[in-house]
């Protein structure tokens, strides 16, 4: 079968490689929509970092491993002792991978496991490929009601959705979005979908500007034009947002984040950074603001991104901004989201195509 | 009368100047001990910066203004339409000064007001006088049973009491003290006071570590002898603090008061701080972990202080390590301070020797 796998920076293949076994416990699926995540393009420009170079601890496997964990599929075989599945379910995949054991586990923080690996990353698993099996305990079904493509959103948007419960968000809170790549449109979706009425997304590209109206922000700002924080006073009854969402891992975006709370306000850093960053933290310290982190997701934050889907309360199609086909992830995927990155928010790759 | 201000940078006096006359709404007090603090040093050192040069918008005074905010003191004149206080009673001042006004007051944090000043920076009212006159709203009542000179101690340890109370602590929580200057002695003695059984102070100096145990640590490092964060994880059973305080307001600090913490920890930034120092979002963002600030205190402070204090489960005197004249509050003081700070958590000044 074929399978898109990475054999070092800069050097994906389509390559064909053997056909998974479906065992115990385990289904097997055909992807059929596959997202490319910025942690993807992340790995092809600076990698190998989250692909292993020697045996990963949990997979066992290493580089070369198949990319895709943004994916929705189809159940082709359901494996012994596996309830809750059959054939021709729709399902997604909820891609990571921890072992229960160590100390962050056994403080129930799987996400942070010391060992946490990635469908998609860490093994030969990986979304973008004819056939993947999983261990059924990473299978959600999609309900019929929603569509493939748009199944193949919900990891992203899980992510955002785990990091406005991390916020202390409440009804009425002002919201600052700094950044509008997909993460950025994905929180700027969830807020909508929570009922906030004032949501201020920052973003430097015109056309990620216009997404984040489309999606829900319901003032754009460009940080060029003028400075963004003394906007963000005088849309918030000069006071600042309650809370923002760092989500352009870059200097100047998480000092914009942070100057523009309001005292005791809260920032959530979203977003994956190259380097270590300064902080204000006399800002931090006089106006006892709050600065946390969100990764992946919890328990229930994809459920939850399906029920809103299903209930309308959000309409993610938006956010796909091209379909490609497999032999194409390179050319017309990552070099596009590398050398367009204004045009694009989600490139699915359609395995069926 | 005398009163010692701050005339410029390493510039202190002896000042012969006017004695203050009660009016309406106010108290006259009688000092009898100011504590020196971190903050007066750095103003020594650094400044002006909390003293105005420019006539400050809500005291309407500029430099040269009278210094100490930690003081105790005997009322001796209660001005018209003043209740609650006679002459005679042993008092303390919250030295905060805001409007009410402001767009952080409007929100109840008058302790971020944008024209905040203090008594002891920002006006010719300072406890380092023979005399000061207060609107009786910054005067607060000390019991009999507790020494004006451990009174002095009340506003630190309020500093400390307020990022106590901003921390999410729990019961059962480990927690790292980084820097064990007299802002970390103080949240050590918080601790001990809330019944935390795991205190590990992280501190170069020998010293300060000797004061850190006998005031309550249960565990003292030098992060010089062995790295520091290893050594925390070893004493958390390998997972790191549940909160720490950082309060030493260098790079290296910060650093082991972050890496410090287990997965979703929280670290309370207390510390001034001269630069703006990096921060490792890496570890913010995949170990979820809480960076806040935490800055004077709250309404209720100074008084939870006074209860812990008369109830003995903070017993604060060790922190006096010297008790200077007015006359020598340059020399043996400040310069003391400065040149021999590992020797010093507290100096005292008695108005009336």
């Amino acid at each position: 079968m074929r399978a898109v796998r990475f054999h070092g920076r800069g050097d994906i293949r389509l390559d064909e490689v053997e056909e998974p076994v479906c065992g115990n416990g385990q289904v097997k699926i055909r992807p059929a929509f596959v997202g490319i995540c910025g942690s993807d393009i992340h790995e092809y420009l600076a990698g190998p970092t989250l692909v292993p170079v020697t045996p990963h601890p949990l997979t066992g496997d290493k580089l070369p491993t198949t990319l895709g964990h943004e994916f929705s599929g189809t159940v082709e075989e359901v494996g012994p002792g596996v309830t809750g599945f059959k054939v021709g379910d729709q399902v997604i995949v909820k891609p990571d991978v921890f072992d229960s054991t160590c100390s962050n586990c056994s403080m129930g923080r799987f996400t942070s496991c010391e060992k946490l690996g990635f469908i998609g990353f860490s093994s030969q698993a990986g979304g973008l490929s004819d056939h993947i099996v999983v261990d059924s305990k990473h299978a959600i079904l999609l309900p019929d009601s929603i569509p493939l493509d748009i199944g193949a959103l919900v990891e992203p948007l899980a992510v955002a959705w785990h990091a406005v419960s991390r916020s202390p968000l409440q009804a009425n809170d002002t919201v600052l979005v700094v950044g509008a790549g997909p993460i950025g449109l994905a929180i700027i979706q969830v807020l909508k979908a929570k009922g906030i009425t004032l949501i201020i997304a920052v973003e430097v590209s015109e056309r990620r500007r216009e997404f984040a109206l489309a999606l829900g922000a319901t003032e754009v700002l460009n940080p060029v034009d003028a400075d963004a924080v003394t906007q963000v006073r005088a849309l918030t009854g000069n006071v600042g947002a309650a809370i923002s969402f760092e989500c352009s891992g870059v200097q100047a975006g998480l000092d914009i984040a942070i100057a523009g709370l309001r005292v005791r306000g809260t920032s959530v850093i979203v977003s994956l950074w190259e380097h270590k960053p300064i902080i204000d933290i006399f800002g931090v310290v006089f106006q006892e603001k709050h600065v946390i982190g969100a990764v992946i997701y919890d328990d229930g934050d994809f459920e939850a991104v399906i029920d809103a889907i299903a209930s309308g309360s959000i309409q993610p199609r938006p956010m796909i901004t091209s379909k490609i086909r497999m032999e194409d992830v390179d050319e017309r995927g990552f070099k596009a989201l590398i050398g367009q990155r204004d045009k694009h928010v989600k490139i699915l790759v359609d395995i069926s195509a």
